[in-house]
C-alpha cells in the first residue's frame, strides 16, 4: 500500500490497460489515442496551450521547461524552500543561467513579497524567468503560486515556469486563468499511472522565447514535440503502454470531475492533519500552506524511521522518509492520486497501532481515527 | 501483429509482469530488482562495464552516450548511411561538436576503409570519438562494427560510441571483447518489452573522458546514474513497471541463451530474404550486410504502400514503410525480439496473398512460403 508522494496507487483498470499489447506508434490507431489524451491533458491543465508528452521523469520535464525558453547567461529567479527548489537552481546553473534564489527554510513557504521585491528591483528587465515549485514534495509545503505569479505578471517580461509535479491533479492549477507559461508534471503522481511519462504545457509567450533560446538540447527539444504533436505523432518512439494507462486514468478523472478531485484531496489533507494533531504528533509545516498531496510529520517522542519501519514490515504501508538534512527526522504520508477516504482511515489506524507498539505515550488510542473520521464524514 | 522494427512483439508474461502494482522506488524490494536486472543487462551486453538504465527512448540514450564524454569543439567521426546515422550528426552539431561524416548511400554499408583513412590521417589525435550505427533501422543494413572498431583501436585515442538499438539482442555485440566504450539501446527492440526504457553501457575509458567532459546535461547526466546505480538505486523516479517487464524479459532471454537468440534471428533473416527473393521482389541492400532485425524490400512491380495497406487492413500485420526519401518506395519487415519461426511463415503467407490480391504477376504462388520453410526447417 503506497502512501508515498509517488509512485502513487494505480487503479486496476489502469494496470490492465497497460498490459495490452503495444501498437505501432506510426499508425492511425496511435494518432487517435494521442489526440484523445492530448485533449484530456488540456482539460486537466485547464488550458488551450500545447501540452506535450515526454518519455522521462518529472525532472526531464522540468529540464525541458527551462532549457527550451532561455539563453545562456539569462537571469532567472528560483524559489528554493526544499529539495526540488534546490534542484532547479542546480539545473539552471548547469546550463550557465545566472541564478538568483529566493529562499525559505524547509517546511516554510516561499514569501511572495520576496518575489515582488526582486521583480520590482529589476527595472531593466534582466530577469527572464521565475521558476517555482508549486507543491514542495520534500516538505509538504504548497507555495502560494497565485500570488507569486501576480508579481511576475506585474513585472511583465519574465516567464513563469512551474513545477506542478505534485500539485497538478491534486489542487487547481488553472493554467490559462493565471497565465502560467510553462507547467511541468509527471505521471506517477496525481495522474494515477506508473512513472515513465512527463508533461509540459507551453504558452504562446513561452514559444516566442523558444524562437531565440540557445541552450543546447535534442531529446528534450520541445519544438519537434510541438510540430509532430500537431499531427498527433511524436518525434521519438513514445512509451505506448503508458499512453494506454494515461488514457484510462484521464477517463476516470473526467468521470470524477476536477472539482470533486480537488475537494477529495482537500478533505483527505484536512483529515490527515487533524488525525496527526489529535495524536499529539507535531506537523512539519503549518496548515495555511499545507500541500494537498503530502503531509509531513516531525515526531519528537518517537523515532520517525521506526514508525516507517513498523508500518512497512507489519502493515505493508509505505510512508516516505525525510530527504537530505531531514533524513530520519520526519516521515511523510502521501495522499495523492488514487486515494480514497478508506485509505486515510487505514493509514491512521495503522499509525495508531504502530505508535502503541513503539511505546509512544502522549496520545489517546482512537483519537486519530476519530478526528479523521469526523472530517471525512462531515 | 507487429512486424516493424519497434515496438516489437511483447510476450504475455512480460505484459502481465508490467500490470503488477508499482512499488516504491526507494525501497529494498526495488533495489533488489534493480540489482538483478543490472546483472542480467551485463550478461546481455557481454560486459563487466556499467550498464545504466534511463527513462527515455533510444535517442535519449544516444544523446547521453555522446554528451557525457565530449567537450565543446571536439572532433567526432560520424558514420551516416541512413536516418539514424544522420540523426547522430545532427545531435553532435547541436552540442557544438566538429562533425566529420563518413557517408554511404542508404541501403549500402559504411566502408571500414573510409574510417581507417580518416583515423590514420588524424596524426595529432583530434578525433575524440567515432559514432557508429550498428544496425541502421531505416534501411536494414548491418554496418561492419567489428572492423570499424579495429581501426578505432589502432587510432588508440578516440572513443567508440555505438547505436546498438536494433542490434543488441539480435546479433552478438561483445562489448568487452571488442572494447566498445559506449553502447546505447532501447527497450522496445530486442529486449521484447514496450518502449520507455533505454540503456547505456560505459567503459572505464569513457568514464575517464567523463571526468573532463563539459557539455551541459542534467537529466541525461550519467554520473549520478552510476553513483546511485552502485547502491542499486536511481537519481530520478524510475519507470518501475517497465523494470518489472525488463526483469521478466531478461529472464526469458537467459533461459533461451545468447547463442540460441542470435541463431534464431539469423535463421529468420535468411528465411525472410530467401522468401522475398523467391517472390521476385527486389531486396533493398545486399545479403552480406543484411541486418538480423529487419529486411527492407523495394518492389518495382507493385506499390510498397499498397502492400502495407492490405497487410494491415486485411491481415492486421503491421509492416514499416520507408523514411524520408524512401517513403513510399520500400517496405520493411521487422523480425526482431519475440518473433518465432511461425511468425515469419505467417508474414510471408500473408504477403503472398496480398501480392495476388494486388495483381502482382511475376511470382509462383507458394514460392515464398516454400523458400522460407526450407531454411526454417533446415
Amino acid at each position: 500500500m503506497l502512501m508515498i508522494p509517488g509512485p502513487t496507487p494505480v487503479p486496476e483498470q489502469v494496470l490492465l490497460a497497460m498490459a495490452k499489447h503495444p501498437m505501432g506508434h506510426r499508425s492511425g490507431e496511435f494518432s487517435a489515442l494521442m489526440a484523445e489524451v492530448t485533449e484530456k491533458l488540456k482539460w486537466l491543465h485547464q488550458t488551450q496551450n500545447d501540452v506535450l508528452i515526454l518519455a522521462a521523469s518529472g525532472t526531464g520535464a522540468m529540464e525541458a521547461g527551462i532549457i527550451n525558453f532561455l539563453r545562456r547567461g539569462d537571469r532567472v529567479l528560483v524559489g528554493n524552500n526544499g529539495k526540488f527548489g534546490e534542484r532547479w537552481g542546480k539545473l539552471a546553473r548547469t546550463y550557465g543561467l545566472a541564478v538568483q534564489e529566493i529562499t525559505a527554510e524547509w517546511g516554510q513557504p516561499l514569501h511572495p513579497e520576496d518575489f515582488k521585491a526582486a521583480l520590482e528591483a529589476d527595472i531593466d528587465k534582466q530577469i527572464k524567468a521565475v521558476i517555482v515549485t508549486h507543491s514542495e514534495t520534500s516538505t509538504g509545503v504548497l507555495n502560494d503560486l497565485e500570488t507569486i505569479n501576480r508579481h511576475v505578471k506585474a513585472h511583465g517580461d519574465a516567464l513563469i515556469i512551474v513545477d506542478a509535479v505534485t500539485s497538478l491533479g491534486a489542487c487547481s492549477v488553472p493554467v490559462d486563468e493565471w497565465g502560467l507559461d510553462v507547467v511541468a508534471s509527471g505521471s506517477q503522481k496525481g495522474y494515477m499511472i506508473p512513472p515513465g511519462l512527463a508533461f509540459v504545457s507551453v504558452s504562446e509567450k513561452a514559444w516566442s522565447a523558444y524562437a531565440t533560446a540557445d541552450l543546447p538540447r535534442f531529446y528534450l527539444d520541445l519544438g519537434p514535440y510541438r510540430k509532430d504533436g500537431a499531427k498527433h505523432t511524436t518525434p521519438f518512439t513514445p512509451p505506448v503502454n503508458l499512453f494506454f494507462a494515461l488514457q484510462a486514468a484521464l477517463t476516470m478523472m473526467q468521470a470524477e470531475g476536477l472539482g470533486a478531485i480537488f475537494e477529495r484531496h482537500d478533505r483527505q489533507r484536512r483529515a490527515t492533519r487533524a488525525a496527526i494533531t489529535a495524536l499529539n504528533l507535531p506537523l512539519f509545516g503549518g496548515d495555511a500552506w499545507a500541500s494537498p498531496a503530502i503531509t509531513a510529520v516531525m515526531p519528537d517522542q518517537v523515532d520517525a524511521e521506526q514508525v516507517r519501519s513498523v508500518m512497512k514490515k507489519r502493515f505493508d504501508i509505505a510512508l516516505a522518509g525525510g530527504q537530505d538534512h531531514l533524513k530520519g527526522k520526519i516521515f511523510r504520508i502521501g495522499h495523492l492520486g488514487f486515494v480514497c477516504d478508506r485509505d486515510i482511515l487505514t493509514a491512521i489506524a495503522a499509525l495508531e497501532a504502530t505508535l502503541q507498539h513503539l511505546g509512544y505515550g502522549p496520545y489517546t488510542p482512537g483519537a486519530g481515527v476519530s478526528a479523521a473520521g469526523q472530517i471525512l464524514l462531515a
